[in-house]
């Protein structure tokens, strides 16, 4: 990706201070969700190595991982399957457990959502230590999936979240890093 | 629209009887969402009137409002706008209450995300009664916003959400309805 995409980019995310407590700066999504150009090109940028590939599907995580995994399965031409808080799934379901900062929550993905040898691209807006993301895994190789990638716009790479995606022989794809978060 | 495609939208959604109560007869977009033909052709059928035209912005409600309201930003090269439930957004917000079926909620926007004088389109998967909505009118209108549109994929008529979007003189667009829900 080219150094003034990466700068347009990393100018429209907002850092919040001291947010959700003291000593975080919180990588804030919103401000480039709400630039057209830099949300369009974010969009295209993740998209391009899949365009003209099949992709089933793409799973995006709640909530923010929703907005971002609705344009890109459009794009592609691919379904899209909401992977959400335990409890928000109208129909049977498949449950994992993921790792929080702090102790343990549950994530859910329907049943039926993706057929055995599918190939899915996980995505959400951000990576940090990747419990999310690691837990979205399990659930989608649970199903029987193909994890072609897992994208994000975001990547705080001091948290160690890409590392172990790869480790889980994940490819991570991300636009724009922030170092020492 | 032509029937043919409002046919295999409806087929493409799952009814859940009794969900989340007896007698409720639950909608599940995931199903349409999951068919890549259907949730191409959706997305495709709400944008089409507007392509060409400047629309600034498309606010989403959460949850399910992010998936088709961030292909929908994506293919007219407007901003996404997130309208969530309370405490969820990490900058200055503004704020309004909303009637649910028993009691009230409050959802959110940021503060900076609409100027006075855009031009938003309002997305959701659903109109039922319509609070959800209606809120989110007020919110962007409260901060100057224009209207151009609100966009859904499924309608419960009635449950008389459109028409009290339509009393507060919003365009209400639509591609299936479910009549006596």
């Amino acid at each position: 990706m080219d150094q003034t995409l990466k700068q347009t980019l990393l100018d429209a995310i907002r850092t919040i201070p001291d947010y959700p407590k003291p000593g975080i700066q919180f990588r804030d999504i919103t401000t480039l969700l709400g630039n057209p150009k830099a949300f369009r090109r974010s969009v295209d940028e993740l998209v391009h190595p899949y365009a003209g590939t099949n992709i089933d599907q793409i799973a995006g995580i709640e909530a923010r991982g929703f907005i971002l995994g609705g344009a890109i399965a459009h794009q592609l031409s691919a379904g899209f399957v909401p992977i959400r808080k335990k409890g928000k799934l109208p129909y049977d379901t498949v449950r994992v457990a993921y790792s929080l900062e702090y102790g343990v929550d549950e994530m859910e993905m329907h049943k039926d959502a993706v057929s055995s040898g599918e190939k899915v691209i996980l995505v959400d807006d951000l990576i940090a230590t990747g419990g999310t993301a690691e837990g979205a895994v399990k659930l989608l190789r649970q199903m029987g999936a193909e994890i072609v990638a897992a994208c994000f716009v975001i990547d705080l790479p001091d948290l160690g979240g890409r590392k172990k995606l790869e480790d889980l022989g994940v490819t991570v794809r991300t636009l724009v890093e922030f170092e020492g978060d």
